[in-house]
């Protein structure tokens, strides 16, 4: 089905793209759905609006560069030994680009159910899925509990996008029985990549919530969600992924591994920033949302330990500030703690030290230029983005 | 590495050689959470002892029979066409076997997420999987509330459920790195059926909810429902994915399709009269639990239907009955109501009516006599079972 669409030619091209494979995909999904019932169709077009209206493709633009990497360093077995006999070609640009656009239906699943869990009424500056939900029952009049109804319409449209990314990184769209190429099976070793990476990150946001009920304050703690729910979902595995779709050898594929670990660490040091320091007309979130919402992050861990050290009452002035709503005022006084106490600064240092590192594990990965630069520049971006 | 399990001889042996299928996935995936965290490990370990306490096993059943059925007839191209040339020969027992496994881990993040919508407390006379999270909260004393906690992990781990399905089915197990003989891709078809499957049932499910909240009581919408939730996802995509795997006739699919509807729909209407004449002990369910729960089933559109024909009065008293805690008596009453109007004989006589057109289309399918055989005892057993 995406043997028509554009495949980019620089990174800077992949969301274009996979937006356009998302829009294929559900020009295919949204009328299957409509068919069971026109309430179903409607409930799938809520989904496809909320993959459509936003994001910032990371994932799919990490998957494709570990596939342009891998495939300018290509050795060993080829791919097509698990291929279909019948399309004996190795996996093209237009199949990695298929393969990194499932990346975004999975992340529908994680941001739909993280929004349940998290209670968020808003995301990107809209309603939440589950609180779009809830709107709906209201304005129809209908009977029961409207929360509850949006929080079980969210979770059933979660899941239908979790298994709608399984249909489309495997090549299939709801109801493709018929038309364009058969699908080119996921040679296996792609298939325990994205095998790993679900599990990893459903891990990991399962050990958010029972780091932040246990009341887990440890910066060990706070480095461990962000190893498995953001470092490995968000770029590493991605690389791998790419990558791996290309038969890159195996050293390239470590390295690219390696300077996933530091730049999803990187990413998300640089999210629970924003998610204190950000500017909500950029970030789409509310301001001081983390310190709201009690967020167990890297930032906070290292603000009440330090905090802890110079002043208990600074200390418990912070944690005061932590999982509750907050005044302007408040969310100043924090932010103040947190750059008083150095806490700031340590995070910022450390996302240098990652990038820096990461970087290097490029430089000496032997790639050719033009995809060494591509990456380069993109592990900037991510470490110093404002959005 | 499913190679080394038995295989079923006859359908009655499905349930257990799907039990060691299960037991050998979650021997490699609940090591793999623990990696993550002790707590990961722990909580996969909850969706194991769900998985693996009990059910019926009904899908893998169908499954497996439609694999029986279609591999005694197969013609055409085989399913060998997609399949690793590594591994040149056709799909055999074990592959058939693992596909049918794959459907308890969807039916099992159904069933997670089915609870949390139907705020349930106990199936198959256990805790449901959200209270059992939400009592762990509670006795480790954590923070924050216990129910949004044990909602927001049943969550996460029905998620992780879907994910693993689509592991097995693809021949995957978290972390399967190395060992065992290299997964066999889906062949493209099989692929096309899991798809459609999983689309259907989260849709029937939204539709179930929708329904309710609508407070649509007709029978069409009853119908519609079962047509989608039950009917093909429980019996006839079953059959059709096994009969694929075994690339079976087009006219032996389709005639599977056809018994799958008529037995699918006469499943549930046996579920339907389970949910209010059942006895709790054989059930695992409180007596009358569909009154309680308010489920929009055929058997109450039927009798509120037959009710409103016959006396308004009767109508109301039965529909006072649905969707809130009943003492014995008043169970009585409804069941009473229910019987009265004819409504229970309508059931009955639409079960044997679906059972004979089963019946007859197995007959004409042109099987051999052992599978046809087994197939018809398994079809009176679906249709007058009392568990």
């Amino acid at each position: 089905m995406t043997s028509a669409l554009p495949v980019p030619a620089a990174l800077d091209d992949v969301p274009a793209a996979v937006e356009s494979v998302l829009a294929a995909f559900f020009d295919r999904a949204v009328p299957v759905a409509a068919d069971i019932d026109p309430q179903v169709g409607a409930a799938a077009e809520v989904v496809r609006d909320f993959v459509l209206q936003g994001g910032k493709r990371v994932r799919p633009t990490f998957a494709y560069a570990g596939w342009l990497a891998g495939r300018t360093a290509a050795s060993g077995p080829s791919p097509a030994d698990d291929a279909d006999p019948g399309r004996p070609d190795s996996p093209d640009d237009s199949d990695a680009l298929r393969v990194a656009t499932s990346l975004e239906l999975v992340q529908a699943c994680a941001l739909i159910h993280d929004d349940i869990i998290d209670r968020s009424d808003t995301r990107r500056g809209r309603m939440t899925v589950h609180r779009d939900f809830e709107r709906r029952h209201r304005a129809d009049g209908w009977a029961g509990d409207p929360g509850h109804h949006g929080v079980a319409a969210a979770i059933l449209m979660g899941d239908l996008a979790l298994a709608w990314a399984d249909d489309l990184v495997h090549g299939h769209a709801p109801g493709d029985s018929a038309i364009g190429p058969p699908p080119r099976p996921l040679p296996a070793p792609v298939g325990r990549v994205w095998s790993s990476m679900r599990t990893e990150v459903l891990g990991g946001q399962y050990l958010d919530i029972v780091n932040e009920a246990g009341g887990d304050e440890s910066v060990d703690a706070a480095y461990r969600v962000m190893q498995f729910k953001t470092a490995a979902y968000t770029v590493a595995r991605p690389l791998e992924l790419g990558a791996t779709l290309a038969s890159a050898p195996p050293t390239l594929i470590s390295d690219l591994r390696s300077v996933g670990h530091d730049l999803g660490i990187a990413f998300q040091l640089r999210d629970d920033l924003l998610g204190v320091f950000g500017d909500p007309e950029r970030t789409g979130k509310p301001s001081g949302d983390d310190l709201v919402a009690g967020k167990r992050t890297a930032l906070l861990a290292i603000g009440l330990a330090r905090a802890a050290d110079r002043d208990p009452g600074v200390a418990a002035r912070l944690r005061d500030a932590i999982g509750r709503p907050l005044t302007d005022d408040e969310v100043g006084s924090a932010r103040a703690i947190l750059v008083d106490v150095g806490a700031v600064d340590e995070i910022e240092q450390r996302i240098t030290t990652l990038l820096e590192s990461a970087l290097a594990t490029l430089e000496g990965a032997g790639l050719p230029s033009p995809i060494r630069a591509e990456l380069t520049g993109f592990a900037h971006r991510i470490a110093h983005r404002s959005t």
